[in-house]
């Protein structure tokens, strides 16, 4: 029926393909392309052992328009997933303009030199995706993307207002290694150290990094867990498209030995990206840090544990007080044995794929630039629970 | 009257040089020497501001035997004092020897691939400086150093018998970093992590490292600390030259936060002595480290408190049990003030410039390599009280 062309063969990408591959009546094509074909071919390997299905790699410089277009008009797939760097979505963007094809992405576009959470860049293509008739499809992750889906689907069956959302994720898996990072250490920890940020009765407020925390006591026997208020991108659409929101903050789980271990890279200087002498020569703390940390590709058969990912909403309906925890529980040691990653690629990986199911069935039309709340919730939330990502809606007003 | 070639541009060096150069009566001629030429000439100048004596730098590389030959040949010394890495004790000793000059030091000999403590290298010259007719002083510094003279001091004077032994390593001071080592951190590091070991009548017991502590009550207000069960280097000589020791422990106060920031660097591979691969060259985390943290130096003028370290003993005198404390306390901006270094490098220069004294004023003479508690304790007691280390007697029994 349709042609898929991913580009980024990382852990993200990795787990889309064999989603793709495990819905042959949908994408009956699949093309996966990465600067490093290798790593693509590694990939068409885990997909041909776990399905049985061929698909077609290739190799793209996804910073390179006139590349990406000689790629896209090479293949002619109905859909382009873009898997890739954040810092490629712009380039990504103009190339599917260029060639007339659909456009769907897990992260929003960031400068390369600024650690940025703004939509503003991918917003501006809003006229130019409308123009010619095509629909840019944006932050079809977990977080942003489903969270966004289930704000969506709270406001259409759950409440007339939602005033307070609070969307907490928490990875209760553990890796076995005393510290290690899921993804690149030095992206990592750019983010967890950055400033947090919400929005409140029509402002956004900040607060120092990892100053403000909660307990929340996660369902299915996860249990208490410390939650750390940081900025999050699908913040700044929920804040306007979520009619009647007064306050949007996101929280995410560290443990104490998370958080101490990274304290004290901090306090040595082991986390700055200022080169520092080392025999005559500069070498950078923090890249010298990746190099002794554990590879996080490695901690993908080793992890164990379960992650959870919700929304707390509180909102009226009928002139009624409503609070629901809406959210999806993924563990890691399952996704592993299915698509060989573990749950936090997962539960990126599997959204993608059904955006872009949404987009080439037709489930999901549009002309323009979408983010996930703008559309309708209900076939997406019902390909959740087929493809991996089961969730579970809890009346808070009745436990 | 002699003339002093101090190798090594470290702290240790640097309170060396000065020592020697508030003794002019002793050290009428002082040469500086070390890798790092300008090092030297910054001690120089820091020398010529408290004094106003001129001393004479060098640059050598003490890994090189013929370079350290041909600096003794230019310099003629009467003494060699080396105060550089202890792996180059064994390279300054061949030159020593071959060019017929005294040798002294204050660390013993560890090989570059291994954290060992044991001066099985150094005792190996014996003969050696036997035949030669060369006097080589091992450990003067405080621990080992001035401990061993403390000892040696009880044997003489307050004991029959020495039964038990703790010698008490507290510094007290704060730095105001988070995390800084107030010596060469490779070297500081590598010893911490070690294995605990101490005598028990007759052979060495083993600790997990830093598992074993005791609380102690310092003396003139410095309060009670905890210490850990450490091996060091002092314990093996002393375990044979004091007669009658059934039990000879070390131990170091170390605070929660010190250790805290230890037990990270060391759960992410960052004090491992093993190199690892970054960008295909292969680099030694430890030694990064190093080149990461604070420079030792740089700490002397902001590290304010007292450092206490002394020697619990129990014996027997005329049939009776006794029990003493011996300690000297020195405090970091004292040490500062005079000689632009704090107390922990203070507290080992001192008692290397004095070691020196007694070998070229002959108050020490010897033929082969000597430990400290092995010569006459008087003359350097004496001393430590002059030149800045006073000492106390404690007799706990009467407290």
């Amino acid at each position: 029926m349709a042609k898929v062309l991913i580009i980024g063969a990382g852990g993200v990408g990795g787990v889309c393909t064999h989603k793709c591959a495990q819905a042959p009546e949908v994408f009956t094509d699949i093309v996966l392309a990465s600067r490093t074909l290798s790593k693509c071919d590694a990939i068409a390997a885990s997909v041909k052992r776990k399905t049985g299905r061929t698909i077609t790699t290739a190799k793209v410089d996804a910073d390179n328009v006139p590349e990406l277009v000689a790629l896209i008009r090479a293949h002619k797939p109905d859909i382009v997933v873009n898997l890739a760097l954040p810092y490629q979505d712009l380039t990504i963007m103009d190339a599917c303009l260029e060639t007339g094809v659909p456009y769907l992405d897990t992260a929003n576009y960031e400068p390369l030199d600024e650690a940025k959470f703004e939509y503003k860049w991918q917003w501006a293509y809003q006229n130019r995706f409308k123009d010619a008739g095509l629909m840019a499809l944006l932050g079809s992750g977990f977080d942003p993307g489903v969270t966004n889906v289930f704000c969506a689907y709270a406001m259409k069956h759950l409440f007339d207002e939602m005033h307070e959302l609070d969307i907490i994720d928490c990875n209760a898996g553990d890796h076995g290694h005393p510290f290690a990072t899921n993804f690149n250490p030095e992206i990592n920890i750019r983010e967890v150290t950055a400033r947090g940020r919400y929005w409140d009765r029509g402002e956004w407020l900040e607060t120092d990094p990892l100053s403000w925390s909660m307990m929340y006591n996660f369902p299915e026997g996860i249990g208490p867990k410390k939650c750390f208020l940081m900025y999050h991108e699908e913040l700044e659409s929920l804040a306007i498209n979520i009619k009647g929101l007064r306050r949007a903050r996101f929280w995410m789980t560290f443990s104490d030995n998370y958080l101490n271990h990274l304290r004290v890279l901090e306090n040595v200087g082991m986390t700055s990206i200022e080169p520092v002498d080392h025999n005559g020569q500069q070498i950078v703390p923090l890249q010298f840090l990746k190099s002794v940390l554990p590879e996080p590709a490695s901690l993908g058969g080793r992890t164990k544990g379960r992650t959870c990912i919700g929304c707390k909403m509180k909102g009226v309906k009928n002139g009624e007080v409503k609070n629901y925890f809406i959210y999806n529980i993924c563990d890691h040691e399952a996704c592993y044995e299915e698509v060989e990653s573990q749950a936090i690629s997962y539960t990126t990986g599997v959204p993608a794929m059904i955006g872009a199911m949404m987009m080439v069935t037709g489930a999901w039309k549009g002309e323009g630039v979408f983010n996930m709340e703008q559309l309708d919730p209900d076939p997406f939330m019902d390909k959740l629970n087929i493809h991996g990502l089961p969730w579970v809606v809890v009346d808070l007003d009745k436990q």
